[in-house]
C-alpha cells in the first residue's frame, strides 16, 4: 500500500519551497511535491539545499525563472499556489496520497489572482464538498479548537450560541478520537469574559451559553469541563490535565498556543474527507530566500499527517 | 531615612498569611505587616514558619483564633482584609512606609462585608483620592498595560476609542520612565482583531482607532509602534524587543503574561501618590493552610516595590 504524502509548494516567493527542501529527508519515499520544478531548482541552487532524488517533484504549473520575485507579493505566485493545492487535493481524493501538507500562501496574492476565498481551509473545503470543517492547533502538550476563527472581535457574539459551542465541542471530541487516537478525550472549555464572567459580574455568556452547551455535551457522553478563566488556565498549566481546549475566539486560542508551541505548532483541518495539516506560520516574505527559515513547524505537520493516517487506519 | 515597607495580610482564610511568613526574610528591617497577630501566630504554628522578630507585626484588627476558617469564604476575613489595607495606605501616605505590597483578598468576602468596590485597586484609588489609575503587569522580560480590564468582552468596544488608547499609551510611557527607570521606553501596541484586522477584512478598529492613537502619541515624543497581531507578537517573542506592550482587553494581556511569567508576575498600580504592588494570583482557598503556596510572585512584588522607590527617588 502506498504511504506517501502530497506537499504543496505554497507561495513561491515566500519560505514554502525552502522549508520543503529542508524537510525532504523526513518524507516517506516517493512522496509528491506539487508545484514548479523551476521554483525548487532555483531555491535548491540559491540555498545550496539538495532536491532529494527519489521524491516525485511534480511540475503542475509553468513558472519561468524570471517570475520568481523572492519576498514580493505577486499574482503569479498566488495562481501557482492554488494550482498546486488543487493537484494535491485530487491526489488525496483519488487515493494516490494518504495525506496533504500545505506550505503557506499569501491571502493577498491569491486575491490578486482572482480567488475569492479567505485561505487554504475554505478552498479545500470547497474542492472536497465538505459541509463543515474546523481547525485544530496541535503541539505535543496542547491542542486547541476554536468556536470562532476569522471574525472581527465585535462580530463574534452572534456566533457564541449554545448550539454553536456544543457543535464545536462535538467536532473537537470526534477529531480527538478519530485523528489523535484518544479513546476518551477530556476537553476543557474556556470562558468568554475576564475571569470567565466572575459569577456574572463581568458577563453573562458563561452561564447562558457556555455552561448549558457543556452540560448538553454530557448527554452525548462527551467529557467536557468548564468554563475556565482563560488566563489562569494557561498560566497555571491547567491545560496539561486535558487532551484539548476549546477557545471562544482567535486570539484567545492562538496567543497561548503560539506562546507555548513556539516553533512547533501544527494546524489540522478536521471535517474533510482527506487528511490535511499545515505549519502555524505564514509566507514570511521578510526572510524568504535567506536560508534562515525554520522547518520545525512544517516537519511537525508532516509527522502529524502520517500519525493521523495511522490513527484512522 | 526609613526604608521599610508595609504589607497587608489579605484574606486570612487564603494563602496571604502563609506567603508573607515565607517572604519575611527578604523584607527590609522594621517592615510593618498590617493585620492580626493572632492570624500570623496561627499560621506560624500550623506551618512551622517563624515570625521574624525584628518585623513590626502590627495588630490592627481583632481576630479570634476560632474565626479562622482556612479555605473558606467568610465575612470577617473580608472586613479584616479591608482594615489592613486602610492602615497600610495611611502608613504610606504619612511617610512611615515607602511602599505597600498587598496579599490577595476575596472579592466575594469583601462584598459580604459590605464593601461596594471591585477590588484592591479601586479601593486604594478611593482612599488616596487618585483621579486615574492603571494596572501594569510586570516580570523581568515582559511588562503589560491594558486599555480595558474588568469589563465584559461585549462591552469593551465603547472603551476602545482613540482618546482612551492614547491616554493609556501616555500613562504606560510615564510609568515606564518614573517607576521602571527606563529613560526612553519603547512601547508596542496590540491590535484588537484577529491578525490585527488583516488590512480591514477582519475589523476596522486598527485603522480607525489604534493607528491614529499611536500616531498622536508620537506628537508627545512617545516611541510607540503597532498595531501588532497579538498571537504572532507573543509567539515570535517580538515582545523581547520592547519595554512594554499595551493590550486592548483583559485576556489578550493576561493570557500571555501569565503563560510567560508563570509564578513570577507582579501587578503594579500606577497613578497613585503611593507605591503599591501585588502578586498576580488570588487567595487560592483550595490550597490555603497546606504549606504548598508559592511565595515567588509575592517576593517579586516586594522586590519591585523597593526598586520602584529607588527609581522614583
Amino acid at each position: 500500500m502506498s504511504a506517501h504524502i502530497a506537499l504543496t509548494m505554497g507561495d513561491f516567493n515566500g519560505i514554502g519551497p525552502e522549508i520543503i527542501l529542508k524537510s525532504a529527508h523526513i518524507l516517506p519515499p516517493k512522496s509528491i511535491v506539487f508545484g514548479s520544478k523551476t521554483v525548487f531548482e532555483h531555491y535548491s541552487d540559491l540555498l545550496n539545499l539538495p532536491m532529494r532524488p527519489d521524491l516525485d517533484w511534480r511540475n503542475v504549473v509553468d513558472v519561468k525563472k524570471g517570475d520568481i520575485k523572492t519576498g514580493s507579493l505577486r499574482t503569479q505566485a498566488g495562481e501557482a499556489a492554488m494550482i498546486s493545492i488543487r493537484a494535491a487535493v485530487e491526489s488525496c481524493l483519488s487515493g494516490e496520497s494518504i495525506a496533504m501538507v500545505t506550505a503557506p500562501i499569501s491571502k493577498e496574492a491569491i486575491s490578486l489572482a482572482g480567488y475569492d476565498v479567505p485561505g487554504h481551509t475554505e478552498y479545500i473545503q470547497r474542492l472536497t464538498g465538505s459541509p463543515d470543517v474546523s481547525m485544530i492547533l496541535a503541539t505535543d502538550t496542547l491542542k486547541v479548537g476554536l468556536v470562532t476563527i476569522h471574525v472581527a472581535l465585535s462580530s463574534i457574539f452572534t456566533h457564541i450560541t449554545k448550539d454553536n459551542v456544543l457543535h464545536r465541542i462535538v467536532m473537537l471530541h470526534n477529531a480527538l478520537k478519530r485523528d489523535f487516537g484518544i479513546p476518551s478525550p477530556k476537553i476543557a472549555v474556556l470562558g468568554l469574559n475576564p475571569h470567565a464572567g466572575d459569577g456574572g459580574v463581568l458577563g453573562k455568556e458563561e452561564s447562558t451559553v457556555i455552561w448549558p452547551a457543556i452540560q448538553e455535551s454530557h448527554v452525548f457522553g462527551i467529557n467536557s469541563t468548564g468554563p475556565f478563566p482563560a488566563d489562569g488556565f494557561f498560566g497555571n498549566k491547567t491545560y496539561e490535565a486535558y487532551d484539548a481546549v476549546l477557545a471562544m475566539y482567535h486570539d484567545q486560542g492562538l496567543i497561548p498556543f503560539k506562546t507555548i508551541a513556539f516553533h512547533d505548532g501544527v494546524n489540522v483541518t478536521s471535517g474533510l474527507p482527506i487528511i490535511r495539516t499545515s505549519p502555524d506560520h505564514g509566507t514570511a516574505f521578510a526572510i524568504a530566500g535567506k536560508g534562515v527559515a525554520s522547518p520545525d513547524s512544517f516537519q511537525s505537520a508532516i509527522q502529524l499527517s502520517i500519525q493521523i493516517h495511522k490513527n484512522r487506519s
